[in-house]
């Protein structure tokens, strides 16, 4: 199964496709979607909608998942981090894909074990998880690690492994 | 020049339809989109989403008109409006529409000529603009206020006529 994982943002949208087979996780790809901060709002959005149908065309994702997003403590920003997500969603069920959502914390606690864990503690398991030989961009870090939640979500032996990685 | 406005809304958008032949507005139609309030956020963005594609393939619009939204004193209302608000321009864009955008104000400034009026009075001048004998669905009567709005951007003589239809 080859998952897509979505970290949606009106500036930058990281995403990261991984395969599953079994147990084992396989990177595939993983990059951003950057959008014109000067543009008008139809505008970012549309490069947004592009961007993800393209990713969709070229990995050929079986599923979707992305990070469910927060407010914000301005909320400006929440708004416009809400239409970007929206847009994002919509390029997903627009090409059919069955889309999973995950909190942070439930993304963190898969994949690193714990729910609080520092930005870098998930970059390094990011990395080990899926045999990365250097970081991804942290926005592309994201995606990959709501992919890796969501194959776990379907691995009873995932949080065992993961473990094993840990204390390795 | 066939206009649609668009209140989103994640749990009813409205829609309205007109055509603009110089300085002449004709109500073609208007209505509700509405997403099922207990469905997971992906299914109602589905729902927004391919519901504004068929209105869009029903009547061809020409532009799209979209009411700037604004943050709500509760911030999980915004990021919910803020998901379905890129929805629907999202799907506008997939369908090659421009979309213009509007501030509640600017629509209230351009349908009953002053900013701070009621919503009756937007609701009853949307009746008289367009020679309608009973009043639309609000969230309808709001997207066909922007999609008046719109039209009011290209018409010098609109506000005139507006003044003239008040005072008659």
């Amino acid at each position: 199964m080859r998952i897509l994982g979505i970290d949606p943002g009106l500036r930058v949208t990281g995403f990261g496709v991984i395969d599953k087979e079994g147990a084992v996780l396989r990177y595939v790809a993983s990059g951003c979607i950057r959008a014109n901060a000067k543009a008008r709002l139809p505008e970012r959005i549309r490069t947004l909608f592009v961007g993800v149908g393209e990713v969709m065309a070229r990995y050929a994702p079986d599923e979707a998942v992305a990070e469910k997003v927060f407010v914000n403590v301005n909320p400006h920003s929440t708004l416009l981090l809400g239409q970007a997500r929206g847009a994002v969603i919509a390029a997903l069920v627009a090409g059919n894909l069955p889309v999973a959502e995950y909190t942070a914390l439930q993304i963190k606690q898969a994949v690193v074990g714990q729910g609080k864990a520092a930005k870098r503690q998930v970059e390094h398991m990011v990395m080990r998880l899926l045999n990365l030989s250097g970081a991804p961009q942290a926005d592309a870090s994201d995606a990959l690690s709501a992919a890796i939640c969501h194959a776990h979500a379907g691995l009873g032996g995932m949080a065992k492994r993961i473990e094993a990685l840990k204390t390795s």
